[in-house]
């Protein structure tokens, strides 16, 4: 599509027109009979093609806007477009064309006008996320669809069909340079024959280098083209499958990393290579055989092929980092906790063993900041960027592994800190995942120590009439992480446990659901018995691993503080899988995070999988995180005395020293003392 | 190694000194004390290091002359280079300095000297070809070794181990972006640690990309890295393992192509394709198998290990080039013979499913020219270069398919001919490939009609004392390649062939050795069944077999010559595995190449094996080859018209219209002829 010629000696108002496009308020002065596609490109607006204008695609439909438009000093009469062509009518009859809407390839400038591009023919469109806090993303994907119309072969042409692909690409779409890996080569004739010497190919460009085409398809392609933002975590694998046109999630799903077999947390995993010769490469093996069956759950779930699938983007922290990548982590098990690799990756599919997601799929894996500060805490980065607050925001990304980041726009601390699974539901006796079934919200008389609560799957408190009915189904089966941490908290509020975390006898308390268990005792939540359920108590050792968890939490905040020269936060984000279900409240009661106003916490959901969603719709994204890693200071957590320190004062509920004012303004704790026997901190603390 | 300040306020006879580098001539200033190894690198002295001046790698060492050097305009006394220093005696001890050298890293220049640059320390050093006539190799591979020192990580560096090498390979070598594929980058952390942060990497810079590591070894690395040259044929693939630093070649060998069991010449191949749903899938399995079969015995027989072959460079015909990459060459079957890609390919050894070279090596594929002219044409371009030559040369690549080059400086024209494997001494009665036991050269006498000849593995004529016993071993076993092509032209200068390729009766030739068989005559060349052995004849099938493969040889000579407006060339090379064992009067009595003064042919041994090695030890030959294909016309044989004419009239022998007055010359040929009667002209043509 060549630009049309300057018009230097006519009178621009007989032989020119002007345009204003909205909603970007672009304008300027068209040759008459000028097309609004390459009155878009002439001007900078953002206005789709795949097919490239040949009238195919649709991409680049447009609203025409007639009438008066002072605001814009025109006046627009229905003729100032040109009438429907015999190509748009012949798109009408076969696909529809929406009231209003011309096709940009076909349409031609006649006279002034304003034309809208609709947000669905942009190609940098925003795309809304659900938490009205965040950045919209701006789609930026690396991966575009481009129809091409190839030179045939002849006798007198030497060139391969790879090189008239390449030329057809620099001609019709301005790139130069493309690579063609074997494994497209090895379909292109094909291709190009099935669809008469057109084929659409989607085409990488995700970096500096050559673009690279990554499939090819007979014709016009239909379809369209999606990727995956993989978020791999030490106990749970979860992806996204994501459109790569305009951003939006097709299907999402979760699996257990089956690394968890060879250790829970991240240090047991370590171990395991050290200790068993070829133990990273089966670790390797199987989180590379999850994440392929991910891809195609997702696929299934989505409806869509899984060769469509042609980008995927990697979030995970250090240890599962090294061990998708193939290499043994064993140097991240001893200081100075030495990567292999700390920058960003593009990879291809087979790099990777991946056999699901399309054969020429890229692959990119976010930056790791240092040490255990991971790809993942850079994902978090990415999606909350710290680095763009006014105030000093505390985000606390809670999993096996807890990342915490502390910053402004002046600086930005990170630092990994080893919670361990029990906020998972993991370590907890009557622990489960979060599924059906699981005992989700807890909450507890403070006069009478009976307890009420919610489980998944139900909308109903167990005190309510129903409940039991409601509740056939699934049962109640155990207690996931929130209903952990609103046990405990509501049994440290209510009394039954105190500041250093002992649960009450039944004297103690007064009440019956303290029951003894050995030199310790255990408060029971349900009794299932009676309709062959479990019982569902909350027992001192779960209490011992959550103070654990929370406990180191908390110590790593502070740690961070303390590097910033502060001892308070503005404000606190929780994120992690289930940061979105744990109360602001009772993550205070139980001393997780620092004192903040209640208002002043937020909830960012899965902050490390949107990071991962945002580089996956957006290469300037990609290369934003890459600058912004290297402007945060990692804090090690795992050398530094102080952090001790911190995690000891820590394992008081809420905390034994620093004050919780802004708690105690909108909570009474009630201060008993259980008589501190024999508790068990001994108990050997493990990274992740 | 940072270079020395200048002097500017001092008087440079005080302060400098003159040296003058041999053989390059290069001379200049500098400070006495600098080390002969920055002296080198201030003047452009190609001097070699791979330690960079540590004292490790003894690469470095020099020759330093001393006396009167009147040429030089300088007197070179003993002190004018420093004594020898500690690092020098030790690396003296442990693995000895020759007499009168001296590493040039350690020794400094403290007077005015005259430094030898011996060819072993020259990176860029020239590769002596046997053959007289070809131009030298100039050293410059894409794959070097580098001796590193990488700095220690410790917990306030957050960089890992491979940024901190990409730092030290910039810091230490200049080399900027290093990529760092995972499969070196897995075993890098141990590499390091074993080498107490000190590595020695191979580094492939063979394009305009960022270098890539291609594997790295604990410390110094004393051992030495290869590449293979690979020429995959229709009928053999042969391959040299070569020494990326000096060019030597360490072993070669060859092994018949596998494909031969779907088809003998090309085009049988492309219909086995075409007729068998996934049988292009098997050729490419069978053909990468014999590839790294081929690398294994090479590696063994040099007593090298596989892993340090870090580099392969393919040459081969386009149906060959297809099916190595994977690519159905169904395309190459019909006309126009569009190839998939005709431009030059990098690739990593995974690409092609190569497993015993190591894993990172990197490919390299010439490129094609077009249609049917292929890399192995390009590869005898690169090794003979047409386009330099004065006069006009014809350069004939004998193989299963011929490819021809004809050209000057101005212009230079290629086609590829479908010779069959008739010259390789297939679809021969009694051919054989060339082992001991076949005859490889034959004379008859032209009043006798007896036939003399020898065998390969016996230096005497068949007629000889003692012949006997010395073939007692081998036998006398078939015929090869060559020996068909002697048995016809003497046949021929004998008489016992008229000009039509009849051979007569024993009454029309008046020997007994005539025998008939059938409706035709065969000539009796060796009656072994006294001793066990065979009876060897030249059948009519045989010489219509040898017509048809020298009539397609000539007839695409033809072409290019009417193609290029003339009938006659000054020059002809013969290339290809057996076009050194052609005798050129035998190939001109036979018309297998134009009339020139016998002295006017060449044997240029196998060209397009020679090619690869070139494309192998440069990088610069590489870019070479790529601009020279573009300059490269192709005429294709198959679909023009005179291609026939000249195939039907080149099937007389010598030729029914062609004049040969330079063979007159030296030939008188008899001109009887044997009663033309039902010959068999009629069988069907394939390509290659």
């Amino acid at each position: 599509m060549s630009l049309p010629e300057p018009l230097p000696d006519a009178d621009p108002s007989e032989q020119e027109a002007l345009v204003v496009f909205t909603p970007s308020g672009k304008r300027g002065h068209v040759p008459r009979g000028t097309r609004v596609l390459q009155a878009a490109r002439m001007l900078g607006v953002d206005l789709d093609s795949v097919c490239g204008g040949r009238g195919i695609c649709s991409k680049c439909q447009i609203a025409p806007q007639f009438g008066e438009f002072p605001k814009h000093g025109l006046t627009a009469t229905p003729d100032a477009l040109s009438p429907r062509n015999a190509v748009e009518d012949r798109y009408d009859r076969i696909r529809g064309l929406e009231e209003g809407r011309r096709l940009g390839c076909q349409a031609t400038i006649e006279g002034d006008i304003v034309i809208d591009v609709p947000p669905e023919s942009q190609v940098h469109r925003q795309v809304v996320r659900k938490d009205a806090d965040a950045r919209a993303i701006v789609m930026d994907p690396a991966t575009h669809l481009h129809f091409v119309e190839v030179a045939e072969p002849d006798m007198h042409e030497p060139r391969g069909d790879c090189e008239r692909l390449a030329e057809a690409l620099r001609e019709q779409w301005g790139i130069a340079g493309t690579v063609v890996p074997l494994s497209v080569l090895a379909r292109l004739q094909t291709a190009l024959r099935k669809g008469n010497w057109s084929v659409t190919v989607a085409l990488w460009r995700g970096d500096d280098g050559p673009a690279r085409v990554i499939d090819v398809w007979p014709g016009f392609h239909e379809g369209r083209i999606y990727g995956l933002a993989v978020d791999v975590g030490s106990t749970t694998i979860a992806a996204h499958l994501t459109d790569l046109r305009n951003g939006t999630v097709r299907a999402s799903a979760g699996v257990m990393n089956p690394q968890i077999r060879f250790g829970e947390d991240l240090m047991s995993r370590v171990s395991y290579a050290m200790m068993n010769p070829g133990g990273d490469r089966e670790m390797t093996r199987a989180v590379r055989e999850a994440i392929d069956g991910l891809a195609d759950t997702l696929a299934q779930q989505a409806g869509v092929t899984a060769r469509d699938i042609v980008e995927a983007v990697f979030v995970c922290n250090p240890v599962m980092h090294h061990l998708l990548l193939g290499i043994d982590p064993v140097e991240l098990g001893q200081a100075p906790f030495a990567l292999a690799m700390s920058g960003a990756l593009d990879l291809e599919a087979r790099d990777l063993g991946l056999r699901q997601i399309n054969e020429a799929a890229r692959i990119y894996v976010l930056p790791c900041i240092a040490g255990h500060v991971g790809a993942d805490a850079a994902a978090v980065a990415l999606s909350e960027r710290p680095d763009l607050s006014d105030d000093l925001v505390l985000i606390v990304d809670v999993g096996t592994n807890a990342e915490i980041l502390l910053g402004n726009r002046e600086r930005v601390l990170a630092c990994s800190s080893p919670t361990g699974p029990a906020f998972e539901g993991a370590q907890i006796s009557a622990g489960q995942r979060a599924a059906p079934g699981a005992i989700e919200r807890v909450a507890i008389d403070p006069v009478t120590k009976e307890p009420r609560f919610k489980v998944i799957g139900c909308d109903l408190w167990s005190d309510e009439p129903g409940f039991a009915e409601a509740i056939a189904g699934t049962g109640v089966t155990g207690i996931c992480g929130s209903g952990i941490i609103e046990a405990v908290a509501e049994m440290r509020m209510a009394g039954i446990v105190d500041a250093a975390g002992l649960i009450g006898s039944a004297e103690q308390v007064g009440s019956p659901r303290c029951e003894a268990q050995g030199r310790t005792h255990a408060y029971l939540l349900w009794d299932g018995t009676a309709t062959g359920g479990p019982r569902i108590s909350v027992t001192q050792g779960d209490i011992r691993a959550i103070q654990l968890a929370k406990s180191a939490l908390y110590a790593g905040a502070r740690l961070l503080m303390d590097a910033m020269g502060t001892d308070r936060v503005d404000r606190v984000v929780l994120a992690g899988a289930f940061g979105a279900h744990i109360s602001p409240k009772h993550a205070m009661v139980l001393g997780m995070i620092p004192d903040v106003p209640l208002e002043a916490v937020r909830s960012a959901g899965n902050a490390a999988g949107t990071g991962a969603r945002i580089a996956l719709c957006s290469v300037a994204a990609r290369r934003e995180v890459e600058r912004l890693v290297r402007r945060i200071h990692k804090v090690e957590t795992a050398i530094e005395p102080r952090f001790q320190e911190h995690f000891v004062a820590a394992n008081a509920i809420p905390h034994a020293s620093d004050p919780f004012p802004n708690l105690a303004r909108i909570v009474t704790l009630p201060e008993p003392s259980f008589n501190t026997g024999g508790g068990g901190e001994g108990r050997r603390r493990r990274r992740g």
